[in-house]
């Protein structure tokens, strides 16, 4: 499979922000229960193998996976300060948890559990996010197997079906849509910022 | 009308990061007229007088609006680099076009126009975003009257119902929910991160 076309500039975007830690943080937007949209920051964590597809991940008592759930959409909006560039990333998302079936994401599920830092697999360790503040004790668990994931760790698959970059520094500002048809090839148009 | 209990944490954020011209910026999710997810950056343009409402500017020719009109809600996300904190504010959106009826806000809407650079002032004068690139001549148009807004700009309000800080610096981090009621009262709570 060839990569997008999209793939080349993301990734010289992240060649040139690499002095910014936060140029790995981009926010996805989802549509909660009720509707109403939400939306957080979470970090890139590289591309699936040698697919297009964005990894991320999360925990599965958190809203935002029950959120995928129901409502498997996503838009990623990602900022790329050093160059002024944003991409927009429209796409399905896959929440890879415990019982997923497919084999070959269940690795790639552990592999980005091995991949954590220390002190991010030992935030999947603690209590249950968005309930009522737990007492100290409960922030200091025993650190986690860094092997075997914890059973409510997920890995979150982002497959891009659309993405628009808009170059800031431009004058005038340069703006490319590119979008998939069934068979996975991509088209690309310059559109107006 | 006093201010909400979240105003001066997110005060004490813009000004601890006030080195970054893009602490500024954030991402704002709506709802696509298909339902699904969008998400962009926006500036964010202070509040509306004495209230707790967000200023940012849009174009009536984006799709932004159009989808505003249709589904009033949004979630901002806003990651201020230099503190490490998230703030997550959901609440409806306004859409201050050209025919909105109140005479205050068609006035905050002037106003807006007029504090805008000659740079982002331009923009509004360009060819409808989102359309196959126009020739060059359109990106030059004359400038636009500085005082009078021209007819596609809009001011656009998000009038808060639940602001989620999280701190990332802490050990454990902190995080806080905050939400208001029919009458206008804030209330908080300390919840996991």
């Amino acid at each position: 499979m060839s990569l997008a076309p999209w793939r080349s500039h993301l990734a010289r975007a992240l060649h040139r922000n690499r002095s910014l830690v936060y140029a790995r943080y981009l926010q996805l937007a989802t549509i909660r229960v009720d509707g109403r949209p939400a939306n957080r920051t979470v970090v890139f964590r590289g591309f699936l193998d040698d697919t297009d597809r964005l990894k991320f991940v999360t925990d599965s008592r958190s809203q935002k996976a029950l959120e995928i759930d129901r409502q498997p959409w996503g838009e990623a909006c990602w900022y790329f300060p050093e160059t002024r560039e944003q991409y927009r990333i429209l796409g399905k998302l896959t929440l890879v948890g415990e019982n997923y079936p497919d084999p070959a994401l269940q690795k790639a599920r552990q592999i980005s559990w091995q991949e954590l830092s220390d002190a991010a697999r030992l935030q999947f360790a603690g209590p249950h996010p968005g309930e009522p503040r737990a007492d100290a004790e409960a922030f200091a668990p025993p650190p986690p197997d860094p092997i075997q994931p914890l059973s409510h760790f997920c890995l979150l698959l982002l497959q891009p079906e659309q993405v628009d970059i808009l170059e800031l520094r431009g004058e005038p500002q340069n703006r490319c849509l590119y979008w998939v048809d069934g068979d996975g090839n991509w088209s690309a148009e310059a559109v107006n910022p």
